[in-house]
């Protein structure tokens, strides 16, 4: 019974290799936005199709996956942790205001597969509900930035703009009120197009060419809105790593965002953009909750992960999770081996006990080894009549006899 | 736009009080595994249909999730962590044996929802594959009675037996080896319906009175085989809380295990059944893989968490993750609440800072004890004056003044 054993095109097994930095880039994220004070939330891998569709615009919902479940129901896997929290505090009008929530959870777009973009993503959200102060805005600043750090990335820079500074550019240029979002999605574009082709592609939405001279004339003249201005001030209060560029072209696709946007560059190593937000004061609303001003931010998990990955940054750190290979020498003194494992395990101290009565110590080792395990320890009739016991580095290649006391201390 | 709210019925959101229980639970049971030597491995939500069908029997193929992706491909939301398991390990010759995993993620079941019973369900798996020694199936055991000592619950017991002894009971009784695992599957149920009821369905199966009475008189008369024997020593070695306790009649109701069976009650407090598995030698083969012979369990996250909340076992604990709030007194004071903030942050204290220029301190007070912070720091005009902070205990309600060095060790 041969089968297609691949994942789908998108899709990827993480193994435990990929699953190490994947783990530790959420341990270092978690311990940043807990040390402001946010806290974990998760919502359903599916929601009904009525909370995800007419959230995002028409591009997105090209690309989510829709479809009836078993009990015909019409559904869909979640496509951000944004509309999904709105839900959230929609429904549960007990939580206290702000609430400042992280969630780090999967979502999935039928985008077009190509080197790190999946289909399968992860993200890391933080957002503050509840509250219009430009407290929030320049706290999601703060933490982008130490998160970044934390993450080991040296050099970094946000670009700061808000809807309302672009929206200002749209009726100033004389663009027709229900084309400014469109128009704006078409600006998005700007890192990836030449000016020309956005342009071309804002004459098909049907503005003429003043109009859009217009456009980027006074996108050039912007000036950071007071809000903006304010937020600026008190995210490099908050946070000194913060380098804050007001760039007026900076738009975000999304159609949700009201007020402040940014985009993390990293520069060094040369990443491009890592994590993007805004605040977005209607969503709520719109969803039928009450009234719930709200900012956020987005990392992903899958480029940050790529990226350490591929450029060996955390390489010199010992990843592996397993500490030592305890090896079994053969039947009769397998009940030593497996004290041993027990003790070690008691004193904290990951252990793999080798799962077979009857290998040739050989092999146990280059088991081991072919694992990234440190440490193996032999305990064989000479060990066991001295009361010691063989610790081989199978890094260095060296080894030595150690007392127990001794050998939980240089395994430690 | 008033929308339809709710989640899907059998989804939940889970809020930080939640997941704080949920977090824990994962973060103890990873420990366990980690010190055992077991890695992380995670796949895709998604497989092909061809990968999920006819692996689980059609009663559990009746409760996939099944549909079209966007390009017209037939996809499956995962049932379980054990196929996708099998298809890794068959589409990755190059991992080192024995492939050692845990892996913790979520799979959907269409099934009814009801108390304790969701369509959306975390397992945590733990398998060993590719050996075929009782040192495996032992360790799988002593990883189970370590984990739920892990999560404090007191007095539990592993029923244990072996396919091999049930397929022994089957030829000795003179049933017809196509209604082996039938029969196995109504014995299943002997810890949910009575005795007499299961000899009716096997009866129904068309299996006569006598056979069916040289089964229940076998069961009782039958021993663990050497193999069961040999992994229940080890086991008692491994780990001293593992109570091991032979029961013939266990049955386990899926088709693929081939040896021991084993199935965990937590007595104290009085859950139940919350972990099972066993040796599953041809599943590997069987989905186009190498021969692989592997043991393997599943910890239900869902039900964990919801026993751990309900009775109210880490109560006690303060599971709150934020240590303090610091609180605003005014626009003009802002600046210092800020470095103050950033301060307490850089010493790992875990700092909310009020996310408002202009609240009245009853109400950001207020916010804190809502949200169960332990601490909230007031700096007005008189403390900056003299160099201090006012640091208010919300639990016990004393307030006391104190230098930065002291407020910072206080919180600690």
């Amino acid at each position: 019974m041969r089968q297609k054993l691949q994942t789908l095109k998108g899709f990827r097994d993480f193994l435990p290799k990929d699953m190490d930095i994947r783990n530790e880039v959420i341990k270092r994220l978690t311990t940043i936005f807990e040390r402001y004070g946010f806290l974990p939330l998760q919502t359903p891998a599916l929601e009904y199709q009525e909370i995800l569709l007419g959230k995002y615009g028409p591009e997105a919902e090209k690309l989510m996956y829709l479809f009836e479940d078993p009990g015909a129901r019409s559904v869909g896997l979640k496509y951000d942790l944004t509309v999904p929290l709105a839900r959230v505090v929609a429904s549960y009008p007990q939580l206290t205001k702000p609430f400042k929530r992280y969630q780090i959870q999967t979502v999935w777009r039928a985008d077009k597969p190509q080197k790190g973009r999946y289909r399968e993503i992860t993200m890391c959200d933080i957002d503050t509900i509840g509250s219009s102060s430009p407290l929030s805005d320049a706290e999601i600043l703060a933490i982008v930035s130490d998160s970044l750090s934390a993450l080991d990335f040296e050099e970094f820079e946000t670009k700061v703009n808000s809807r309302e500074v672009l929206f200002w550019v749209m009726e100033t240029s004389g663009v027709n009120k229900e084309k400014w979002l469109s128009v704006i999605q078409s600006l998005d574009k700007l890192d990836k197009k030449s000016k020309e082709e956005v342009q071309r592609e804002i004459s098909e939405k049907g503005l003429d060419n003043d109009t859009i001279k217009g456009i980027f004339k006074n996108l050039k003249g912007a000036k950071p809105n007071k809000y903006l201005n304010t937020v600026i001030d008190l995210a490099n209060q908050m946070s000194e790593k913060s380098k804050l560029v007001f760039d007026p072209t900076l738009s975000r696709g999304l159609d949700y965002y009201t007020g402040p946007i940014f985009e993390t560059i990293v520069k060094k190593p040369e990443i491009g953009s890592i994590t993007g937000g805004g605040r977005y004061d209607n969503l709520i609303k719109n969803l039928g909750g009450v009234d719930s001003p709200a900012v956020g931010t987005s990392f992903g998990l899958d480029r940050i992960a790529d990226v350490i990955s591929e450029l060996g940054l955390w390489e010199n750190k010992n990843t592996s999770v397993t500490n030592v290979l305890v090896t079994i020498f053969n039947k009769d003194l397998a009940d030593k081996s497996i004290q041993l494992a027990t003790n070690l395990r008691q004193n904290g101290i990951n252990t793999e006990l080798y799962n077979s009565l009857d290998t040739k110590l050989d092999k146990q080792l280059k088991y081991a080894d072919n694992k990234g395990i440190k440490y193996a320890v032999i305990l064989g009739p000479e060990e066991v009549e001295a009361d010691v016991y063989t610790l081989k580095n199978l890094y260095d290649k060296t080894q030595s006899k150690f007392s127990i006391q001794d050998l939980i201390e240089k395994i430690r």
